[in-house]
């Protein structure tokens, strides 16, 4: 059944091999036909939140991922809903789909509605998603003390709160902007709680990724007749 | 295997069944846990070629949702770029995935580019596609002699040529916007052909239906840890 092979760059430094492949689970669990190689980045234990530790990131995460073409990765995915280094990625990728999780994010919302909420954890929304969203965008909000993706698990009641503002402000949907918040759980339990759609990044990843790869390698036989 | 069904409306008059239950092969074939089961709207030979025809399909669209509902369906497809009746058919459909071609494909192409050119059908091109694109729609061309999706079949030379020119405008990735070209494979051949991306209306509604299907009904399980 496991067609393609996805490698996924964890943007924070973790030891627990269960931590480092959660991302990597959700895709699989989500596409069968998906099997994935988690890596992390070093000397980066509180990820990326700003400016200043992207830059730092960049370079090791296009060593992760030239590390991971040398593996033979079908795709790969940087985790991270600031898309960094995907630009300098695909120029080494050779057609390979690369992705963040921001574009994917702002596409599948787009895709739902034209009145989007973005929930992150920096001062002003990733930009892949503000670029991409455009009008759609129409409220973002950080919960109180949440600066940086190492404090989403301890801040579940701010997450909700902040999740119901946006639905105040007149958000139709949900998309994390971060994909710690996918480690947790967080979009389910807003959506069961909210009751509107809540997008997970690295589900959204993951689906867009998915149809690049059959796009890229399976279209002719799916487009035959019969 | 099989956990969701999707309807299926094909929005022209067919008779021959293998071609009614086409578009939905094509998504059983990439999402094996997507079934599909298929119905065509009466009276209209040409299907749904401009805002006339749009406006007769569309009570029929609406009527043939009703149906699939009754049958059980989970989510439901029109499968047509200028997603018509998709709106209407929302309204009944309570809290089910409803989608065009239209807005999906728009998606999937923003995700992968902002330089995106469309080859349609219409004299325009598909408002669902035009309004999410924005100013990433660089070029909109039609084949020569291509006025309606009956005369897709008779007309592969003016198509690889529209295509070839929306290339030559600068697009990056072309978005089919009609669905009949799913019928043909047509996507197969142009990206083969040309080099670049196209991306198959019919494949992008599976993708974002998917992802709708399972982000709904699946989050909380593929989002725990283990």
């Amino acid at each position: 059944m496991k067609r393609f092979r996805v490698g996924v760059i964890r943007v924070i430094t973790l030891e627990d091999r269960g931590l480092i492949e959660r991302h990597g689970r959700i895709m699989e669990k989500a596409y069968p036909d998906i099997e994935t190689l988690s890596i992390c980045i070093e000397d980066q234990p509180k990820g990326i939140f700003d400016e200043s530790s992207e830059k730092i990131a960049a370079p090791k995460i296009v060593e992760a991922g030239r590390r991971l073409l040398e593996e033979g990765v079908d795709a790969i995915f940087v985790s991270c809903a600031a898309d960094p280094a995907v630009e300098d990625l695909r120029r080494i990728a050779t057609g390979k789909p690369v992705f963040g999780a921001g574009k994917p994010l702002a596409a599948l919302a787009l895709a739902i509605s034209s009145r989007v909420g973005v929930l992150g954890i920096g001062e002003e929304p990733p930009r892949p998603l503000a670029a991409t969203l455009g009008d759609a965008l129409i409220s973002y909000r950080r919960p109180s003390g949440v600066s940086a993706t190492t404090d989403i698990a301890e801040s579940l009641g701010a997450i909700i709160e902040a999740a119901r503002r946006l639905r105040s402000d007149g958000a139709e949907v949900i998309a994390l902007g971060c994909t710690g918040f996918s480690t947790f759980g967080t979009a389910a339990r807003l959506q069961r709680l909210l009751g509107i759609p809540v997008l997970d990044p690295v589900l959204a990843a993951a689906s867009i990724i998915h149809h690049e790869l059959i796009r890229a390698s399976r279209l002719g036989e799916l487009l035959e007749a019969g």
